[in-house]
């Protein structure tokens, strides 16, 4: 009999292929000794020089398929392989204590390992922990020669099965084979479903036991788009998913004719599907994809893996590049926005009780203006090359937006007198980011050009959850109608003074939110690029007029369960 | 020339006395070695058991005096002299290394805070490292005959300088003597803000570089009422500041005869003035105090100090206790508020990211209902012995209330049928601290007996920003519009389903934030004891009819500065 297992729907899409669970590679060693300590010592140089070539693989492997942060845990690997103390560590039990190579490594690991877990409360260690384990892991199955469980081994089809996918995993997968993702940890939002999304896998995360109720070759139906996995399914179960998988697959199919056209739903409104980009490679990705403009361009990658600040004249380059690709759809560049989860090398932030609630974005941008003036210029400069817009993140109030707009007038005015060319029309909006800032959208709406509303923090701080913690994951509910209401109360503020609204969160992909905030009439969705398709085929299906009722009932809704029984009521075309 | 310093108004009151900075004893001490290891291990002895001995003084004076928390912090600095390893450690070293006792002492401090720091973005530790300090100070102290800067070895009238007060060092007020405190660290609402309010201090906190510009003895003026603080003032300066303390005490010993009246503003609203309480002794302030009942019953503190969770008996007892004493005043008793910034050592939360917006309050109750279901049965219980209501913390959503609500239905027909008795009358309501509850307040007012607007985590939360957080405080503005029209909205969906709305948060009892929160028609202000009675005293003065037109203009500001401004302009009689 086929078992149904519940998870949360990270990417949609339908598969059907064997399970390949990740599993740990029996790395069990006993303390041994040794008469040949060079010996011992030239086979730990083997397999530091093996596992090091190897990481250097994967690094690339992950720079060029998967972007920065996913290169940066690798990175952090061979950091910790090529640390001299930590070899001159093992060498040392090898010729005083006559180990053996595994030996030394486990101790010198243990006694590390020792160091970071008394204190396994606190993040950054636990991190450092589980990449030391990592490349002791990997060091250990040259000495031992037993191969560490692989992704980029699987030389066929599946789905991978496991407890957790870290970006280590994802680091190492092969498109060709990978088929789907089941996972027993994570959330809608996390990193890796991020991932997922971007790779367009048929992902379900949260499957409770996943790893102890799936076993190796099981055969798996992935709903990606309903977040259910079925192990064994039943001749009639399979014949169903295939059908349902092939009208998705047909779906996508049609969505390629969409690329040249404009968004216009049913009764003939505009809207426009934009991007989210972190990279020059995702712009590539952006226009493939029938990206209408750029919605979000995150500047953080400048100012990752370096030492010092990017200068102005670097941060020219780069933002021109970006600008003059997109030609002259619009690009709507976010000023620099760390803090919160994102920490960078050379900003030394404080630690923090509650990051999230604390030093970040904007506020950084304010207090150091060293960091956002050079932007500022940098940005102002490259409007000349394109349709550039920027946004400041994480603005609580109106003194934030006036101090920070009347910055950027300030570099604008001395660069016109400096004799740059600056473009005349240069959009100044902020991200919606913050409750309040929704409470009192009415006000700022005289001081912006436009809102684009960061809808993961806003959910995150309207419902006072933590969109990462496991624990409360289920209170972060796209369409709980506090946050139905608070995004029509901005629309509405909004365009009573003629400005425009975008949503560059999670939310503006979600098929069941996309209807009401197209009804409501958000000007722009900005969103992964694999999504903005699937997207733009939605809204082109769907009428804004007929949808009203639909807003009136979900506006006056007590729960998200109910909305989500409204949109589905109301809009039965959704397979999605 | 007088020197004007700003910082945050932190407890109101105006006070005239010398600095005494409390500033580290110089206990340093060099290498030594000795060759009667015997008679060092005995001055240990004696520098351990002085030591205990005077922790355990302050302990008593803690609890005594201050509460359970203050004297929670010397319980742990003496756990940590009971501990025997690090005893041992010290007497290991003198024996073997040869070492003074001082000098062991240093070096096994050195040792663990090492350990400690090599982590020190880690809180907990933090706190570990920060009273091993303490402790080997203290056994420093007397191993080298220096004494420490004892607050209670103050024997004259003065204001406490310092660069932050440590509940450890607040724990050896004398309040004969303490006239008034400045610190350069702290915000408005941190946990020594609110003691130096229960203590009814002057106090400003903030107050940049405070000990590098105050020097010991100096004149000082603290003016907690608007947070200033003027050193070495001029005659006149003294004079003016003499006359409003004289007015503010005078302003003060009115309040005394509103004690037995009602509180009705002077267009005949009746408001209800109620105190937050967290100890039986706070239940004594309470009375004295003029508080017309509790608004807040916090119950941690059964839960503290323990190492298995309170039985439903022991629980019993004691909300019988405080029902009882207040007659048929009514008693809002919270259900436990863990997680955030409160931990409980019986119950293990998991580390998170942004303790704030995770697994906290209700959240925790609903999913561990060995704990939430004892603390209803022994508050249903209780019920019979006076006026209770029950509510729930950090509700988000109408389930969450729901599901709570059908435990408490549940247990209490249970009892019933069991025999006991249980109160017709008991009203059950929810602390209101999330944002999305405040937008879906009139669908959560048809539930719900009450709101308690929990005010410091709804501004928290509606902003964005810890209120713990010096770097962010500045956006922790109570007066923001956006709080206003929060407030103003949850007010009106409750009066339109004949609910009534008290405030239990910092905000209630700030004299700018009166004046907009009873013309808004807020039914219960709650606060430390030792506010009731200006407030009483604030509210008597005002009419809710004329301050009308204040509130419209309020809501319609588009700044917390805009509000003071116009506060100030509609009540000019506002002296605090």
């Amino acid at each position: 009999m086929s078992l149904l297992l519940n998870g949360l729907a990270a990417s949609s899409g339908i598969t059907i292929a064997p399970a390949h669970l990740l599993v740990e590679s029996d790395l069990s060693i006993k303390k041994q000794h040794t008469a040949d300590e060079n010996h011992e010592v030239a086979r730990l140089h083997d397999s530091f020089t093996l596992s090091k070539a190897e990481l250097q693989q994967l690094y690339q492997h992950a720079h060029e398929t998967l972007g920065q942060r996913a290169a940066a845990i690798i990175d952090t690997q061979i950091a910790i392989l090529d640390d001299p103390t930590l070899q001159t560590k093992i060498i040392d039990r090898i010729n005083n204590h006559h180990d053996t190579a595994e030996w030394a490594v486990k101790k010198v690991e243990d006694y590390y390992l020792n160091i970071f877990e008394r204190m396994n409360d606190n993040d950054y260690l636990h991190s450092r922990a589980t990449a030391l384990r990592d490349v002791t892991k990997r060091v250990l199955s040259h000495l031992l020669n037993v191969p560490l469980p692989d992704p980029a081994l699987l030389d066929h089809r599946a789905v991978f099965v496991a407890k957790n996918i870290t970006p280590t995993d994802t680091a190492q997968f092969d498109r060709r084979y990978v088929a789907g993702i089941v996972t027993a940890n994570g959330g809608r939002t996390s990193h890796f479903t991020i991932m997922s999304k971007t790779l367009s896998l048929p992902a379900v995360v949260g499957v409770k036991d996943a790893t102890a109720l799936i076993h190796d070759g099981d055969t798996l139906i992935v709903d990606g788009i309903h977040g259910k996995v079925i192990v064994n399914p039943s001749n009639e179960e399979i014949e169903h998913y295939r059908l349902l998988a092939g009208e998705f697959a047909q779906e996508q199919q049609k969505w390629g004719a969409l690329k040249d056209k404009q968004t216009v739903s049913a009764d003939g409104r505009r809207f426009e599907v934009a991007a989210n980009v972190g990279t020059f490679a995702d712009i590539i990705d952006a226009q493939e994809d029938g990206a209408e403009g750029i919605g979000l361009l995150r500047t953080e990658f400048l100012y990752m893996n370096r030492d010092e600040l990017p200068s102005e004249e670097q941060q020219f380059l780069a933002y021109k590049k970006f600008v003059s690709a997109m030609n002259q759809q619009q690009v709507v560049v976010r000023t620099l926005d760390i803090g919160g989860d994102k920490q960078l090398g050379m900003v030394k932030l404080p630690h923090e009780d509650n990051p999230y609630l604390g030093f970040r974005a904007i506020r950084i941008g304010l207090a150091r203006p060293e960091i956002l003036r050079p932007q500022i210029r940098a940005l102002l400069r490259s409007s000349a090359y394109g349709r550039l817009a920027i946004m400041f993140p994480m603005i609580a109030t109106i003194e934030e937006f006036q101090q920070a707009r009347s910055i950027l007038d300030d570099e604008k005015e001395k660069l016109e007198k400096a004799g740059y060319q600056v473009a005349k029309n240069i959009e100044v909006g902020m991200m919606l980011e913050i409750p309040a800032v929704a409470v009192m959208a009415d006000h700022f709406a005289k001081y912006v050009d436009f809102f684009s509303i960061g809808s993961n923090d806003l959910i995150q701080y309207l419902l006072a959850v933590d969109r990462g913690n496991q624990q409360v994951a289920y209170l972060y509910q796209e369409l709980h109608p506090a946050v139905l209401r608070m995004v029509k109360r901005v629309i509405e503020a909004a365009h009573a003074e003629g400005k425009w609204v975008g949503m560059c969160g999670e939310m503006a992909s979600n098929s069941l939110a996309v209807p009401l905030l197209m009804a409501m009439g958000l000007d722009e969705f900005s969103m992964s690029s694999s999504q903005i398709l699937r997207v733009r085929s939605l809204i082109n299906q769907l009428s804004t007029r007929k949808l009203q009722p639909l807003v009136h009932r979900a506006i006056n809704a007590e729960t998200a369960a109910e909305v989500q029984k409204l949109v589905k009521k109301y809009v039965p075309e959704l397979k999605i």
